[in-house]
């Protein structure tokens, strides 16, 4: 099954765009689970267990699990391994690096953690993303507009007449031989996702800055869906995973999430119905 | 200590310019090693023993730890512990996130493991690499122009006339507030190395490219220096720590680093001397 199989898949299985952003965050984790063994990995089990209905993919940011040194990367694994088999993993690593050193890093994304895609830094070139394409079964989001203020500096400079970012995307569209490539682009932009819904009209694309980040839905979901009203991969981190901060952190966790698929399929109504 | 200075420093300790590129690949360690609980652990400090006084600094690209699993995050914990305190120590893990993120990144990199500087990549803008600069004793090397072949399909691409790589230059530059922020510039482009000297006449420069990757260890010393002949960091990985393959690597390593030492100093000597 190609990584574009598997993502329409899970989406059409829940009925629903929404990723979940397991970033456990140490100082956020409710009280009840500080003592357990392993706090960040019974967190995003319990959020897992409260989620996994509502949702089509469940993203891992590395920096949250590589900051608590050796057990982070176990974290990672037992994480990994909590999640239904139909569901689509992303491991944003935002990886890239010479190809010799590129290969290393999408090893351990691709066959020994098994995310079914990373997400990577396109600005190295070619070299530096092919490890990361070469399984046709795992997929590559490449960050073509950042959610964060820092995306102003270069992704948006003139070259050639049109902002950077969409020679990256042409890149990404030549490089897409597989069918497994996607594009990571901010829902705190929505003309810059519809430009890049336009130039792409396919392929998934991950949507962080919802939530915390303050991105527009309603935008996010008009421009960022293919035709299909498929292949928008919209995530949510703190806005779920902290909804309630006490020991009913789980079950607030559902109820933020379930608001979120279901705003999100009401605009799938509105504008794909 | 200021990151210039503790660089200054021990470039002189040793009168060198040279780092040598700490990527143990797990294939290609000696057998005599491969029984041991740690091989790379071992062949590190084997490599270390042997160098330390030939060296200015140790680069230790992440990517060949993180993919051995739990054990390279200790792995690169006691690697550090074996390097003598008036080196450099460059954590090459070319991160860069969304503010949140790349603060877990930079307590990584720079309070748990305590690297003197970390590589990171601009892609992200200011938000993503001031995590990175915050500690006036600990730098950062931006990626500007990388020694890969694919640093042409992105960091070449003009911008009002300039290459894209002099717009991330410029914005470090305006970033270095603190004067700790230096450049990585590939070793096989001498041109673009003479471009950015010629912007950046004091910034220290990690330049990757020699050895295995074939650039031109004359032009990375007249054009990567600094007026003093100084503050350009050039890494060599492969074509040291793999000078032998045998029982004798440790030696062969330290030949090898001695004749990389010796002829980047007799450059010196030709073009600051």
């Amino acid at each position: 099954m190609t990584f574009y199989q598997k993502l329409r898949l899970a989406q059409r299985k829940n009925d629903t765009l929404l990723c979940v952003g397991l970033d456990p965050e140490p100082s956020r984790i409710p009280r009840s689970l500080r003592r357990r063994g392993n706090p960040a990995l019974e967190f995003n089990r319990r959020i897992i267990e409260a989620t996994e209905d509502l949702v089509c993919a469940y993203k891992l940011n590395i920096s949250f699990y590589e900051s608590s040194g050796a057990r982070g990367w176990d974290t990672v694994h037992r994480t990994l391994a909590s999640i239904p088999r139909g569901l689509v993993t992303i491991g944003d690593g935002k990886r890239g690096d010479i190809r010799n050193s590129s290969e290393k890093q999408a090893g351990l994304f691709c066959d020994d953690w098994k995310f079914s895609a990373s997400t990577v830094n396109p600005w190295m070139g070619f070299d530096s993303v092919d490890p990361f394409i070469r399984r046709k079964d795992r997929g590559a989001f490449i960050l073509a507009v950042t959610s964060n203020p820092g995306s102003r500096d270069f992704q948006h400079l003139k070259v050639r007449g049109r902002p950077l970012y969409e020679h990256v995307i042409a890149a990404a569209k030549k490089w897409n031989l597989r069918r497994n490539i996607g594009l990571v682009v901010g829902a705190t932009r929505p003309a810059d996702l519809r430009r890049v819904r336009s130039l792409v009209p396919e392929m998934p694309l991950l949507i962080p800055g919802i939530g915390a980040q303050k991105g527009d839905l309603a935008a996010t979901v008009r421009f960022g869906c293919d035709p299909k009203g498929e292949m928008a991969v919209i995530n949510v981190g703190r806005a779920i995973l902290y909804a309630s901060g006490g020991a009913d952190f789980a079950e607030k966790a559902r109820t933020a999430a379930l608001a979120y698929r279901d705003r999100i399929n009401a605009y799938r109504d509105k504008y794909f119905g």
